[in-house]
């Protein structure tokens, strides 16, 4: 185990290199010689924090020879129809792990969902409920798989996917076949077997007809599209604006390391989070081990069959690095962008670029602090620059951008924006239902929530960090005669430090702040533990009911906050495997099963401490979307941001030395008369 | 009354041009010959709303003869040394109305404040006082004149200033006094006699001592200095970022008339709101009558006396017109840039310029909407373009920077950055008291809340409004025989318009939303009312005691939101007069006076109806600052954001039409290698 070595080249933390793939890859067949391997993912085993934590000590206390922790990768492999997950040692090309999953199902199979497709246009039922339809001349059947949400219907052992039917009007391939949803939908088994054909329900109290109904032709429309070629009228309103920036971009980049601004950070990415941060650093200060999403969750209000069945871990099943953009160089960002390749890998083992899935670029934001004394009417600015990384996924229908922002003030904060377009189902022309909203003639887009979680694995100071709960309260007041708070206007905060591993809810009403600090490092100048806060989302929990099978399998969705003690296998909050799962497997029942709730235990007890212990902070949010007319035919990007916010980590304000902000710097240009 | 022409260049709703500031002052002069005028303010009489509404509906139905009203001044003007305000109609030089306000004061005069400071320092017990504290060699006393928030220890009537005192150690007029709060502070009358010192507290238990107390020299320190002169070392990280418009920003100016994007406002600007925005409209469809933000209080959470004097409302005392600073070309805002200057009045009653009070630009904000479709591979991504709308205010020693954001989509927001110096108070070296946060030796910065009320006169598709407040909740789930929710994932909204005007509080629990809907106008897409929804700020409302002068004063810091039926002299939440103000006056005792609650005179009742009324929204939101050691010596901004956002008032994405993101076009540079 290990490697000491100066020479070395790959930084532990470093995404797998294309060879270091082949090598994984190459290993598992040897082993498995007659066997049939069909590779879901091989990515980067991430070396145990008790070894990577001492390796990055090392590294940035200066030292020159580093022990090298194992270089493992991760692969998730159905070998001869079983999935396994392995980790394959690649010093050594040995597998030091073979985990078998039986009844576990890897994530979404592109290939297979497109002989979904295939196999649904070639079924004989389909095709007569197809032409029961008696769709428009031209009309050009589409067929949209999607994983299916678990609702107790089906055997969980075996895969099942639910085919849903749009058509496209247009010639055009790029025309929004979501305008016109059909009224039928399929169930296909794991052999592609069509099992079953549902004819959707339109009305509020429809339960599943049987009754052919046609293609309403009045449905038809032209105000759906939004592809330029069928959108040929813009605004030509919006005159251009560059971003120049003549020295070049305030960032440096070496291989995954990045270095803006007193910020140090390693840039990952695998197939299921997408992009990921390490050893995230503020003047050499540690702050952060690992920042994820690590899950999300987007269940649809509809409640009539099937559409419960539409509810998507766009994590779990789809996996954020496999549904990476191809970024564009002047569409997605402005200014002076650095691309980052990702490599996963294809069914066949062999490594598979995914090219620019991460943009690193600058953007300002506005004033950062500013201060005019009034007494000399001297004004001092400085202008804010902050640091974009921003990764975009798209899931069937809908688009959804994540940011890094990291600012010269030592915050940085995580922004969702969602976009896309929303999915769709149909309804009779002049009907309503009250969990939809009608968005063209015979479309609704139903309400739904995207309930995502941000991983938050800090080490403020240290591996050693504690959560406090932190409220602001009025001091109690018992009139004019009070001796100590005689005008009652006097407030404090009141702090707690969680103790035990749990779930917590925000409260703003109490300006309920949740901090992370390292109680065992203060701050000069304030005599407090040093710190930093968390600026959470606001947003609404999972309506679906906790005995729902969304509940069960969404568990991090009771929540807004939820601390646990770090374990290097807890990445995923509603477990490791989401596709069709059963529930029981998320943060909750982690939390449950070491609180010894069971039993009286008191060894199981003392493994959910989490004071002055290395923990992980989770913040679950999102959006309850109630879609409006201004989401159709593609959506506004909505956003969400969540912020990481040091609170007395610093000596002071940690930008002070930022230039400031002049036009001999900054060449603005005045605009003359109006 | 009123005046047809073509010809006519100001628009109703232009502020007073220099030349009526002077007249208005002229006729207040000519109509009290012989007394001594001191005038604190002129600034326009906006035309009321039913004469003002019928103007602008004929001038955006492409009338091309208006009749004018009657052009008007406010005119607040000691007159022998009783503030009255008047009302002058410039058309006739006449005064139209002259309201006599004993008892009310003013906002704070700047002059009187600089002699406040300069009677204390000439005072002879003060002068002992400074000498008892023994202070370092160089030192300069600097006095801070604040307004006296009302305690209940003073009579009202009288105007009363406290004096806290500061020093500066170095000889640079910028150096931050702030870093120095001494141990004294004085009470000073109108005629400038200083009434009595205080010796403030220092421990948490402390009373007013008399005991002199040596400034400590232990408290000298180097690093609470901000101004380049002083702190000339500055990160040289920071590559230069310029914004190039080679056509020429988006905008166009015609006056205060701003057209941009489908949008058209009109820009106001006063002495004490500063910026207002009105006949707000996008696409020519009316949105807002007017927007601005209303008032804001800043209460201090140190319970003990002299300290609850502090307590400011920085509009309705200080005034954001005022306080604006001058903004700079490439300082405060890249690219091009529109200033716009604002005219208000000296003490003579002649016009003041006050330069570049408001700035006009725009930014890139990312991506609007993208969406790339799998089938195709095709991706169609629209950058988002805002208008930014900026003021930024000093008062004393923190600055507010105030922005209306435009966006592309017909969604604008309203944001509020904190920054500069916080106040400062003195403390005992190695003690703590629980409701400040020590950032320098000797100097604790105590918690403090600021209360902003963003006023939002609604015209949504016309003038008849109803506030509608919306919900989203689980369908009642009873299990898996449940026919109308089989699988407990069901949920639908609730919506309850509201009647009667009230306060409302937030609930992101339940997503609970403010629509505000014209019930007269339905979406052709959704078959439901047009409206906008309310993207609050959550945040926590006023900590002092209902029953303390704080809670008297500031009556909209108990809720969030509000509703009231629009009347033309209900602008200010707290009270028209909030210097010195004891309660009474504010948007609680306009809704509880009309609601009848004292008699069952149904006639009042009538007068509080808000369903389908001319109404008026507000929103109080804020922070609760427990400051941090980062915000020290100048605090880098804390953001507050408040959107506005189209919910099912257009017929789809009124976005959809904005350019597609190229290269072509955006002219980006790839970073390579790294």
């Amino acid at each position: 185990m290990g490697d000491t070595s100066t020479a070395r080249k790959v930084h532990p933390l470093d995404p797998l290199q294309p060879g270091e793939i082949s090598q994984a890859a190459e290993v598992v067949r040897r082993l498995n010689e007659h066997a049939r391997i069909f590779f879901r993912a091989i990515s980067l085993a991430e070396p145990p924090k008790r070894v990577l934590k001492d390796f990055l000590d090392n590294e940035h206390a200066g030292e020159t020879t580093f022990v090298y922790p194992a270089r493992q990768a991760r692969v998730q492999a159905y070998i001869d129809e079983t999935l396994h997950e392995l980790v394959v040692d690649l010093d050594s090309a040995t597998v030091a792990s073979d985990d078998l999953l039986r009844g576990k199902h890897s994530y979404i199979d592109t290939e297979f969902m497109a002989q979904v497709a295939a196999a649904c246009l070639a079924d004989q039922k389909v095709q007569q409920e197809i032409q029961s339809l008696k769709l428009p001349e031209g009309a050009t059947v589409v067929v949209e798989p999607w994983a299916y949400a678990t609702d107790g219907m089906k055997d969980m052992r075996e895969r099942w996917t639910m085919a849903w039917f749009y058509m496209r009007l247009s010639d055009n391939p790029d025309a929004n076949y979501y305008a016109y949803p059909l009224d039928i939908c399929a169930e296909v088994s794991n052999s592609l077997e069509v099992v079953k054909i549902y004819r959707l329900p339109s009305g509020e109290h429809d339960a599943i007809h049987n009754v052919a109904k046609e293609f309403d032709r009045q449905k038809i429309h032209s105000n759906s599209e939004y592809h330029p070629d069928l959108v040929p009228e813009r605004r030509t309103t919006t005159k251009p604006y560059h971003v120049s920036q003549p020295e070049g971009p305030s960032f440096s980049i070496d291989g995954n390391h990045i270095s803006w601004e007193k910020w140090t950070m390693r840039l990952g990415f695998n197939y299921r989070e997408g992009m990921t941060l390490h050893d995230v650093r503020f003047e050499g200060r540690s702050l952060f081990y690992r920042l994820s999403l690590a899950e999300m969750f987007v269940p649809y209000g509809d409640p009539r069959c099937p559409y419960p069945r539409k509810a998507a871990f766009d994590l779990g099943n789809d996996g954020a690095g496999i549904n990476a953009n191809n970024l564009q160089l002047g569409c997605d960002c402005l200014g002076h962008i650095k691309y980052f390749d990702g490599w996963l890998s294809t069914s066949a083992g062999e490594p598979l670029r995914m090219p620019n899935v991460v943009c690193c670029h600058e953007v300002d934001d506005g004033i950062l602090w500013k201060h005019t004394n009034f007494r000399t009417g001297n004004a001092v600015v400085a202008r804010s620059r902050v640091l974009v990384l921003q990764t975009i996924i798209t899931v069937s229908n809908y688009e959804y951008i994540f940011l890094f922002l990291f600012q010269q003030d030592g915050s940085v904060s995580y922004e969702v924006r969602a976009t896309g377009i929303m999915s769709t189902a149909p309804i009779d022309l002049g009907t309503k239902v009250p969990w939809a909203t009608v968005v063209a003639p015979g479309v609704v887009a139903p309400f739904h929530q995207h309930i995502f979680c941000l991983r938050i694995d800090p080490a403020i100071d240290g591996h050693r960090n504690s959560l406090v709960v932190e409220e602001s309260h009025p001091i109690p007041f018992a009139g004019e005669s009070d001796p100590y708070n005689p005008f009652g206007v006097g407030y404090t905060t009141k702090s707690q430090t969680v103790e035990r591993e749990t779930g917590l809810d925000l409260d703003f009403a109490t300006n309920r702040t949740f901090k992370i600090v390292n109680e065992g490092v203060v701050n000069p100048t304030t005599g407090t533990p040093v710190g930093f806060k968390l600026l959470p989302c606001y947003s609404q929990l999972l309506l679906a009911h906790p005995d729902s099978w969304h509940g069960k399998r969404a568990e991090y969705a009771a929540h807004a906050v939820w601390v646990t003690r770090h374990r290097d296998e807890e990445l995923f909050p509603a477990g490791r495997f989401t596709m069709q799962s059963t529930g029981g497997e998320g943060i909750a029942s982690w939390i449950r099963r070491r609180a010894g709730d069971d039993d009286d235990d008191d060894d199981d007890d003392e493994l959910s401490l989490v004071r002055d212990q290395d923990i992980v902070v989770w913040h679950t949010f999102g959006s309850t979307h109630n879609p409006r007319a201004e989401d159709w035919p593609v959506m506004p990007c909505e956003k969400m941001a969540v912020g990481l916010k040091p609170a007395s980590f610093f000596r002071g304000n940690p930008a002070l030395d930022v230039p400031i902000s002049s036009q001999d710097e900054n060449r603005s240009v005045l605009v003359q008369g109006g």
